[in-house]
C-alpha cells in the first residue's frame, strides 16, 4: 500500500507518493499561489495527488490515505486549519474540502510536526522521545513521544522557537521579545551579519555582499571558513544562540535523540560539533545517558514523508 | 488498599499512608539528617513507614506499594538515585535498600515529578497534558502526559526551571547563566528585593527588614500590598519573570492545565491574576482553546500523595 504526503508551503505545494516504510516513489511540486482562496489551493493539492499517483503508474486503490502538513494552528481532529498567517486560512476545512476532489482518508498536521515525524520515522531508530528543530526562516520544532506526535491538548503545542531566551530582546514575529527564533533563525543570522558589517569596515564580508548583491544566511559562514575574524565572531555567537536553545530543550525533554534540520543544518559537522560541545557542557544531566544530537538527513523530503506517514498512523 | 507515599527532602522525611483516591490517612515527619549515609536515611524511611501504618491502625497487608519522591537524578527503572546534591547519594540503590527493611514494591521518582503527579491526580481533572511548576527555593517542574509522568528517556527530564530566559544573565545553581530559576525562584526574589533596597533609601522595606531581621520572599509582597512603590516594582518585575517562563512552557506543551505550586503560590490570586493576563497576551496560541492556569492546592502534601499514587500506577 501507498500513502500520499503533501507538504503545503507558502511558495510550493509538494506532493509525493510514499511507500509504507517512508520512501518517496514519485513527487511533483506546483506553485501554491498563496493569495488564493484556500479551496482552490486544496483543489490543486488533490489534482496534483491524482497526477502523482498516475505518473507513478500506481492504481488509486493502492493508496490508503493522504497526510497533509500545513503551516499554522491545526485542529487535527476536525481536519481544519484554525489559522495560518502564510496562507489565507481561518477555520479552513482542509480535510473535508480535499475529500470533495479525492475521496481518501485525510490526516491534517502542522507542517513542522509532520516534518518531525518524517525525520523520526527515518532517522529516529525508535527513540522513546525525539525532538526535531528546524533552523530556517524561523525556528520550528516538533516533538515525538512514544512514536506519536506531541500536539498539546489544543493541537498547537511544540512551538519550540517561541520561547524567550533573551528577555526584553529582539522583536519576534510572534509579538514577544527575545524568542529563540529571533536569535537562531536564518532571519536572525542575517540581522546579526548585517550588524557586524555596519560595525566592522575590515571584513571580507563587504566584498562578498557586493558580489552576491545581498546578505544571506551563508555570508558569515563562508567568511568564517575563509578565516575572516568578523565572520567567525558572528558564526560563533550564532552557534551559541542555537546551542543555548537546544540545551533548554534537552533540559525540558531529555529526548533520546534531537535532530537539527532546516537550511542552516546543511552546515553539517561545522554546526554540529560546537553545538554538541556546548550542550554537553551546559545541560543539567551530568549522571545519566545523554541525548544524542544529529543533523537531519531528509531536508525537503521530511515534510512529504512525515505527512504521508502521519496518515498511516492515525 | 493503601499506598505509602514518602517525600524525601533535604530537611525532613515526610511519610504518609494514602488511600487509593489520594487521601492522606496519617502522616509522620522525621528529620532527614542529610549528612548521613543514605542507607541510614532509607532505614528511617522504612521504619517511619511501619510506624505510620501502625498508628493508622491499618494492617500492613492492606498496603499495596510504596512510592518515594527523591530529589536528584532518578533511574526509575532501577529504583536508584544516580545523584542528588541535597543528599549524599551517588548511584544509591534506594528501592533495593528500602526493601531490606520493608518488603513491598517500591517506585522511586524524582520529587518534583511526584509532586506534579499528586497535583494532577487531585486537581488535574484528567487533563490530557498537565504542567506543574513550583516556585520555591528553586523553580521545579513536572509534566504529566496522558496521565503518566514524563521523565525523558534517561529519567531526568522536565527540569523546566533550568531553561535560559535571560542569556548571559544571573548565575544559576546548575552552572548556566540566566535560567528561569535564577529569576523566578524565592532565592531570586530575595536577591531582587535586596537590590531594590540598596538602590532605594525611601522604601518601607528597610524598616520591615529591620523588624524581621532578614529579607525574605515575603518582604516585597507585603510592602507592595501596603502601597510601597519600590516593593510594587519588585513584585511586578518578578511576576513578569514568572509569567515569561510560564508562557514559554505554554508554547512548548500547550497543556490543558498548568498549576503553580511552591511557597510563592500561597500568594494566590495576587500572583495568578497578573500571570494569567501576561500569558493570555503573549502566548503563541491565538485561535484555539487556551491552557488553564491555576494555583496548586495540596502544597506540602503533593509530594506524599504523588509519591504514593506513583506506586499505584507503576
Amino acid at each position: 500500500m501507498y500513502y500520499i504526503g503533501i507538504d503545503l508551503g507558502g511558495t510550493n505545494i509538494a506532493v509525493g507518493l510514499v511507500t509504507e516504510d517512508g520512501k518517496i516513489v514519485k513527487s511533483i511540486s506546483v506553485p501554491t499561489m498563496a493569495e488564493r482562496d484556500y479551496r482552490e489551493i486544496v483543489k490543486d493539492m488533490a489534482e496534483t495527488s491524482k497526477k502523482v499517483v498516475e505518473e507513478a503508474g500506481v492504481d488509486m486503490q493502492e493508496v490508503k490515505a493522504v497526510g497533509i502538513g500545513c503551516p499554522g494552528s491545526i485542529d487535527n481532529e476536525k481536519g481544519e486549519c484554525a489559522y495560518s498567517n502564510n496562507l489565507k486560512m481561518e477555520h479552513a476545512k482542509v480535510a473535508e474540502e480535499f475529500r470533495k476532489h479525492l475521496d481518501l482518508p485525510v490526516n491534517l498536521e502542522n507542517d513542522a510536526n509532520a516534518a518531525a515525524l518524517g525525520e523520526y520515522e527515518i532517522n529516529g531508530n525508535g527513540a522513546k522521545s525525539f525532538v526535531f528543530i528546524t533552523l530556517g526562516t524561523g525556528v520550528g520544532g516538533g516533538v515525538i513521544i512514544d512514536g506519536k506526535i506531541y500536539r498539546g491538548f489544543n493541537g498547537v503545542g511544540a512551538e519550540l522557537g517561541h520561547t524567550v531566551m533573551v528577555a526584553g530582546g529582539e522583536d519576534c514575529s510572534c509579538g514577544r521579545k527575545g524568542c529563540w527564533e529571533a536569535y537562531a533563525s536564518v532571519t536572525a543570522l542575517i540581522r546579526q551579519t548585517k550588524k557586524a558589517l555596519e560595525e566592522n569596515a575590515d571584513t571580507v564580508m563587504h566584498e562578498m555582499v557586493k558580489a552576491d548583491g545581498k546578505i544571506s544566511g551563508k555570508t558569515a559562514f563562508v567568511a568564517a571558513k575563509n578565516g575572516d575574524k568578523v565572520g567567525l565572531e558572528v558564526v560563533n555567537k550564532y552557534f551559541e544562540y542555537v546551542a543555548e536553545g537546544i540545551t533548554n530543550m534537552v533540559n525540558i525533554f531529555q529526548p533520546e535523540k534531537i535532530v537539527i534540520g532546516g537550511s542552516i543544518s546543511k552546515e553539517g559537522d561545522y554546526l554540529l560539533a560546537p553545538v554538541r560541545e556546548f550542550v554537553a557542557k551546559h545541560d543539567y544531566n551530568r549522571y545519566m545517558q545523554k541525548a544524542e544530537i544529529e543533523i537531519a538527513t531528509l531536508f525537503g523530503d521530511a515534510g512529504i514523508i512525515g505527512a504521508a506517514l502521519s496518515a498511516k498512523r492515525d
